[in-house]
């Protein structure tokens, strides 16, 4: 099998499994609780809070837990919308945010909270002049995702932390989900960043588990109320496994960032040289400003979902963009705003690259490639 | 370690964290994904729902998957307030509810909604006369917990079914978190009832995961929008090791909870009735209508965490009654609603029985308490 869906899900390491199992056999007390068993459960969880923070370049006080990207990113927006709303009620998102993002904000709209999209170039980055120019005196947040998940361009947060470095009543948020591992930590987490998401299962730790960063002093309404078990501010029995998992999972993946990304520059230019030589071949995914593990393409005339179950049948898996619009049979919200014609946008293909992806895999999928472009040959005239 | 704080947290059977490991190292793929491994992950992720429903005794498209019992009680209150608003803005919650059902409906207050606390009796139960009087045209959901976490009183769903029976456009809510095992499905799954909330921690499964059931046809906006994974209603990656990991605890659950509930119906009688026999314990649990598995009682003049602290320190485990509220020092809601005095409040301590709990550890319990209770001999006066 040859793994090229890492940016849909990855495989968690194994350490990170061995981590869960321990917690969940021997600190499995609540953290509420007053006994022996609670107490041990919450030096575990204060520990891991204060790993994340520090592998980061954050204080423990400014990590909150959840149970993913969709639910850090729904908490931000909408939690962000609500506590500011009597200031303003005008929101501004990218044009090709996660529907985690996306809708959460469109949602908002209901409630009567006004929302702009950003445009992107049609390489894929936000335009940040035009961003400039839809903020308005009751914008509450302004929302850019680090790295794009459809194409892998990296994001201009750094520019957009400029722009807002006077506008300190604007909350920034970063959906950080597909950036961990992939570019510096302080590319994206600048010092303008009021809020970041993350998500354990994207760096190879465990599906449902999650944090955001918060910055010291920034406001936010609570998206699940109760117990109040996170800081007062996010609730539910802790998930001590999963967060130690976790924990676990971004030390090891940060710990070998460098190695792999430039493991994964190789192989990207060797599959862009390639992918150059087929004439009907569209790249969409760019060079520079771009991470090292993402390359979308596609095949002139020929379905996404046809060559993605190409490959299958050689035990080659790839997805069609994001694993969410895939099975919707949507083309990539990301293409589309780059103003891709929509028929060319459903052709495209995504290969993910893993930690562990090398050479001798990126032969066979560029031998498979070579077959299924030949066999595609009378769908592209 | 004697373990008497089952109503906090479980230990998950090894049998659990087995599948939990087995399907995250062999079927880790993203359900959404197109290919092989998606598929794989999806044929798991739709056995688990179809075999929790049939547990159930409901149908698969009636069971949606949520991070745990906050969340499904955050999403059903909220989530039901927003769908309806434009019908009416008055919600019912009983006085009793664990905070993820009580702060929602208090957080909706902002919003412009009305919330109603239904009394309760002296003994625990939802007065259901009291309840009738608070219903009005506008009533858009009203919300009953089918076992409290504090006392173990098993509240009068039936009752309330029956009352509702007329009223089809008012919502049921139960938070089932405390009943699974502890009380027939039927009890509290009643045909009236329109949504159920669930959490796997409870009954030996993983933290982080839960459940809703959904009646067909009844209608709930999302709480976490996005990719839309579980039937355009709720978003995130599907935690698949977690949701098989569920369905596996809570069929062991089940198929030994009468055997269970005998055992505990043995040892909470050994236990009331020692309780008894001390002139200054009061208990707050009663007997008819209350499950085997939950006695508070609380020592006159001594505070819960003293009692706590004392029993720790012969490695027996028990809470101030619900975990959420221990840390912060609250005396029990439940029993403030019950309009026991807060000097007396104070007292409870909360001894939850596991499954595993025998007639050698209830005696070795009665032994401490003994000693501690002539330790205390001198606050008691
Ligand atoms: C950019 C981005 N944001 C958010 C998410 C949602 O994360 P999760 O699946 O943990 O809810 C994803 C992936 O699904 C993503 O790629
Ligand atoms: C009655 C009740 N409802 C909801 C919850 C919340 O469940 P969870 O910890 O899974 O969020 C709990 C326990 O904490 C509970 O006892």
């Amino acid at each position: 099998m040859i793994y090229l869906d890492n940016s849909a899900t990855t495989k968690p390491y194994p350490e990170v499994l061995h981590t869960y199992k321990e917690v969940s056999e021997k600190i499995w007390g609540n953290p509420s609780s007053l006994h022996n068993l609670g107490t041990q459960a919450t030096r575990i969880l204060e520990a891991c809070r204060k790993q994340i923070a520090e592998l980061l370049g954050k204080l423990p006080e400014e990590i909150f837990f959840t149970s993913g990207g969709t639910e850090g990113d729904n908490w931000v927006i909408k939690g962000v919308a609500f506590e500011k709303q009597a200031f303003g009620k005008h929101l501004i998102v990218s044009a090709i945010e996660h529907p985690a993002v996306k809708e959460s904000a469109l949602w908002l709209r209901e409630l009567g909270f006004e929302v702009d999209l950003a445009p992107v170039t049609k390489e894929g980055f936000v335009d940040v002049e035009a961003l400039k120019s839809l903020i308005r005196s009751d914008t509450i947040l302004v929302s850019v995702m680090a790295v794009n998940n459809e194409i892998g361009a990296i994001q201009p947060i750094q520019a957009i932390s400029e722009l807002l470095a006077d506008k300190p009543t604007i909350s920034f948020h970063v959906d950080a989900v597909q950036a961990v591992g992939k570019v510096a930590n302080e590319a994206y987490l600048t010092d303008r960043v009021d809020f970041a998401t993350f998500s354990s299962h994207k760096f190879h730790g465990v599906r449902g588990v999650g944090f955001i960063y918060k910055k010291t002093g920034k406001k936010i309404s609570p998206l699940l109320t109760g117990g109040g078990q996170e800081n007062e501010l996010r609730s539910t029995t802790e998930n001590v496994a999963g967060i130690a998992a976790t924990a676990k999972a971004l030390r090891m993946t940060l710990e070998q960032a460098e190695l792999v990304q430039a493991r994964q520059a190789k192989l990207k230019n060797v599959l862009v040289d390639a992918l150059k030589s087929y004439p009907d071949i569209t790249l969409f995914s760019g060079h520079e400003n771009f991470t090292n593990n993402i390359i979308t393409f596609g095949l002139k005339n020929v379905r996404g979902e046809v060559v993605v179950h190409a490959f299958e049948s050689h035990d080659i898996y790839l997805s069609t963009t994001s694993a969410c619009s895939s099975k919707a049979g949507h083309a990539a919200g990301t293409l589309l705003a780059m103003k891709v014609p929509s028929k060319i946008a459903t052709t495209a293909v995504r290969v993910s690259l893993g930690d562990d992806t090398d050479m001798s895999q990126m032969e066979q999928f560029l031998t498979i490639l070579k077959q299924i472009y030949q066999q595609t040959e009378k769908i592209r005239k």
